[in-house]
C-alpha cells in the first residue's frame, strides 16, 4: 500500500534567494554554524516542481538526504542522477554541481555541510532552462 | 487529519551493538567518513520503545534530527528534554549524554557528527533502568 505523505518533518521555512536558486525554493535552517563549533551547517530545502539551485561548490563537500518527492543531482559535465525519497548523495569538495526538483514533482532534502574559513558554499551561474531541459525531458 | 506513517525514509539497518545501546536499536549508516573528507559521519538510528544509547560523548559534537516517534535526550546532571518528530538537538562537544525512545513509543533520528583523530564518539556506561525510569515514568 502506498500512501501520500505531504507533512514534511520540519517547517517549510522561507523563500530562498534568487541569487542561489531558480523557481520556488524554500529553506529552513536547522543548525547554524555558530551553534556548533563554527562547523556544522544543516538545513531542509523544499524545491517546488522545476525549482533548483544554481551551479555551486562546497569547500568541504555536502551530504544530501532526500526525504520526499523526486528530483535530480548533476555534477559538471556528468550525467544527472535521479533522486527519490531515501536517496543519499555525498558531494565531493570543490566539484561544481546542482540539485533540484523534477519538472512534475516537488523534492525535499536535508543538506549537511561543513564550514571552512567562514563559508560552506560558493555560488555560480543559474542552471539554464536548456541545461535543466536536457536532464528532465 | 493525522495519519500514521510507519514507512521510514531509510532502511532499518542492522541491530546496534550492546556495547553502545540498551534494548532493541537498529542502525543504518548513510555516509561513512572515508567517503567524505574523513570527516562526515551520518546515519539513521531506530530505537524500539525503551531502547537507548549508553552515556557517551562526541569530540566535535553531534546533531540529531528526529524524523519519527517520541523519545528523550539528556545531558549529564541536567533535566531530560522530550523529543518528537521535527525536534533538532545540537549536542556540544565532550558533554556526556544519552538519547533514546520513550517507553511507549519508538523513535527514529538522523545523527550527524564529525570525526576527530579517527573517532566520532566515546562510549561510557549503560543508562540504568533507574536513570531511565527517572526520566520516563
Amino acid at each position: 500500500m502506498k500512501t501520500e505523505n505531504n507533512s514534511s518533518i520540519f517547517p517549510l521555512g522561507n523563500i530562498g534567494s534568487s541569487e542561489w536558486f531558480s523557481g520556488e525554493v524554500h529553506v529552513q535552517g536547522l543548525v547554524a554554524p555558530e551553534q556548533m563549533e563554527n562547523l556544522y551547517n544543516v538545513g531542509q530545502v523544499t524545491f517546488s516542481p522545476g525549482g533548483r539551485t544554481r551551479w555551486h561548490t562546497h569547500p568541504i563537500g555536502q551530504v544530501l538526504l532526500v526525504t520526499e518527492g523526486r528530483g535530480w543531482y548533476q555534477e559538471w559535465e556528468k550525467p544527472a542522477q535521479e533522486l527519490i525519497k531515501g536517496s543519499v548523495v555525498a558531494i565531493p569538495k570543490d566539484v561544481s554541481h546542482w540539485h533540484g526538483a523534477a519538472a512534475d514533482s516537488q523534492m525535499v532534502h536535508i543538506a549537511i555541510s561543513n564550514v571552512k574559513d567562514g563559508s560552506n558554499v560558493t555560488w555560480g551561474s543559474p542552471v539554464t532552462d536548456e541545461e535543466y531541459g536536457a536532464v528532465d525531458h
